[in-house]
């Protein structure tokens, strides 16, 4: 007999929430908790939407044809070569990526750290998330060595690990995993016969220099899929839409049925307007590309100005090289904290942050994390403005850090960042001014 | 070890995308398959939509606030005083219900027969539909005292019923619960300590000289959750958003935070431009007041005429109150389906109807009847126009019936049951021209 399913609130959406609570109650905040990315529609979107409200039939359960040639064409252009029929659509992929559960069926393999909901959607679905470490500095993808090890282990437990979810780019941490690693993936996936569900939704936002993040589609097409959607690139998340690729073939068609299938009972199709708007946004014009492009800009360089901070008091920092996603570890800092502060774990430290300084991020075990640890993980997408004029300004400005707003913000953190660091000796002879 | 969940296809949306393959192979279809409201969206609701086409936050989990207190002022018109922290939105009622399952955990008891996904959706979620019968003429609701004996039975058994779902009117039948029925079914369900969701999606569609439809929700406060959206009563199908009004009292609040918990880990929220038009329609202004009165008074009136074409040959049919619903039993033609089509039961019947005239209905079955019955669903509310200007015609023409399009295709549903319903002899003598 099923038991009510052990589930709490995304912690990105809960803080979002509290935090937003505390504005309106008076209080000045910082909000680096939730990755939700604090920019302006794009006008050309904007229009779309409003020209297709008169859209008010279901359509295909797997989406408009319009919308799913034009996802298709955005992965061909990513090197995914897509056929429009393997393609789904969805009001988000966090659905897409839960449908996905119960399609493969089975338990999943989920990185850790990873992001907040992988393994929270497997236990609403019935599985067991089986936890594996990611490879140092290549976040959101497992060892696969250690993948290896541990599905081999639990299936000798009785456990059924038929799927492994990946993210590439990361969050958590806004590391890429290498391609080495994503071809040793593939081979233990095959050798395991995992479904590899890779989360793309970062794919857009690599900063400069770097390369286009890989995909485990290019190491293991036959049973890779891939999802994505408009909330980061595009700063969309309200409007609620994603795709999901499957992979071509017998395995890929069994999927696409079983997808649809779930999708047809859980959600009956997207939102018709938006996927009208969506449907332009994978076509990718110009203006488009541009928003994208200056986003992320944006994003580069507040998160390295914030990464700045954090390592200017010691905290440890793997180079960030995509998101806006910042994964900082304290451990250095573990015995002031202590001393100054009485913190023991990331969950002491993000209470610190919200309560004594108004800042709000996420503590390691939100991702999956041991308690022990101080890791935290801070997100810089909601620092671009509270107007949409701010925002757009700094979409547009050659130097987003010197807007008084983006300015005010960095400063803050790293005079919040300074207090924590110091000692409770030097704290208490200086009173803070933060 | 979870297995993968045996998932089919939601048949309404299933027989949608079948008989569209038809139409575009240039074939002559009548659809009568799936309950999608075949109107334009109200011009006002339109520009709602199109005004807020620049939202791209999250907001809360739970909704807006306009649109939750939107929601609770439409129910608390409707007899039940809502608190707006006590609705939650969701993209659509169909999530919403689902997540009600997992929030609520435990085994669903659901009638038959009832809407198609109930029971697909408490498989997905790992639970097992307890089935119930209704009792003749009140389709919707399970007998009460036939619930009473098959939750002890299924307890007794080692499965864990710990809600009931009802529908209010009824989604096959047209057909409304007594209030009796009702009050029996709160004694029976305190006495169980069985959640009652009440889906009254269609409570807005009741016909003239009925009264409106009664809720458990006034029988049993305490543990009941009403779920409606603007699908059917607006035509909204295709905006994707729901609300659930949940009980005032400890046992709302714990399903509060179960079920926020559960959106915010599988879809977040619902579309926030669509939940500004939302909360617009909650409001029922006089426009949307209006619009809701000339769909229902077309329902009526072509539901009605179609009625009169099933009882002309034979079928049995209850009288239909509400919705755009029928439910005709075909068990006094039995012989002659046999002799002249080789028709033994509702899916052959419905098969024979798709592919010999091109008619689309779905069998009792998709709503959880035995295989041998001979009850099919028709629904009348794709027959209002091809075009914009001919369903617009269609809400505001005093006779519809005299509209070409809904006389063409009330004339072909007379033909082919006709047809349908001669002995073989008959059908050799004058070959049918339908």
């Amino acid at each position: 007999m099923p038991e009510p399913v052990p589930v709490t609130m995304s912690p990105t959406l809960a803080a979002d929430e509290a935090l937003e609570r505390r504005r309106r109650a008076g209080e000045q905040v910082l909000s680096l908790a939730s990755g939700e990315i604090g920019l302006p529609v794009l006008p050309a979107l904007r229009e779309r939407l409003a020209a297709a409200a008169g859209r008010n039939a279901y359509g295909p359960v797997a989406g408009s044809a319009e919308l799913r040639a034009a996802a298709a064409g955005y992965w061909g252009r990513r090197g995914h070569p897509a056929d429009p029929d393997l393609v789904v659509c969805g009001p988000g992929s966090k659905p897409l990526l839960f449908a996905l559960m119960l399609a493969v069926g089975g338990d999943v393999v989920v990185p850790v750290p990873s992001w907040v909901s992988y393994a929270a959607q497997a236990r609403l679905a019935g599985a067991r998330p089986v936890e594996v470490p990611t490879l140092p500095g290549e976040g959101g993808v497992p060892d696969p060595a250690a993948l290896r090890a541990a599905v081999t282990a639990a299936r000798a437990a009785g456990a059924d690990p038929r799927c492994v979810v990946v993210t590439l780019p990361d969050n958590p941490t806004g590391t890429i995993a290498t391609a080495r690693t994503l071809r040793r993936l593939a081979e233990a996936a095959r050798d395991l016969d995992l479904v590899i569900v890779s989360d793309e939704i970062y794919c857009d936002l690599v900063f400069e220099g770097g390369e286009s993040a890989p995909s485990p589609a290019v190491f293991a097409p036959e049973r890779t899929v891939v999802t994505t959607g408009l909330t980061k690139n595009l700063a969309l998340g309200g409007w609620r839409t994603g795709v999901a690729l499957l992979p071509a073939g017998p395995l890929g068609r069994r999927l696409r049925q079983r997808l649809t299938a779930v999708a047809s009972q859980i959600w009956s199709t997207a939102p018709a307007p938006v996927q009208e708007a969506a449907a332009y946004a994978f076509e990718e014009p110009p203006e488009v590309v541009g928003y994208v492009a200056a986003a992320l800009r944006l994003h580069e360089t507040v998160v390295r100005a914030a990464a700045g901070s954090f390592a200017a008091i010691g905290a440890e920092l793997t180079p960030v090289r995509a998101t806006c996603y910042l994964y900082p570890d304290f451990e250095p800092l573990r015995e002031q904290l202590l001393r100054a502060h009485g913190v023991a774990d990331a969950v002491g430290l993000a209470t610190l942050l919200a309560e004594r300084y108004g800042v709000g991020v996420l503590p390691g075990t939100a991702f999956g994390e041991a308690g022990g640890t101080l890791r935290i993980r801070a997100a810089t997408s909601r620092l671009y403005g509270a107007t949409e004029a701010e925002q757009n300004a700094a979409l547009t400005k050659s130097d987003p850090l010197r807007l008084p707003w983006i300015k005010a913000s960095l400063d803050r953190l790293a005079a919040v960042l300074d207090d924590l660091s110091r000692s409770a000796a030097d704290r208490d002879a200086t009173p803070a001014r933060v």
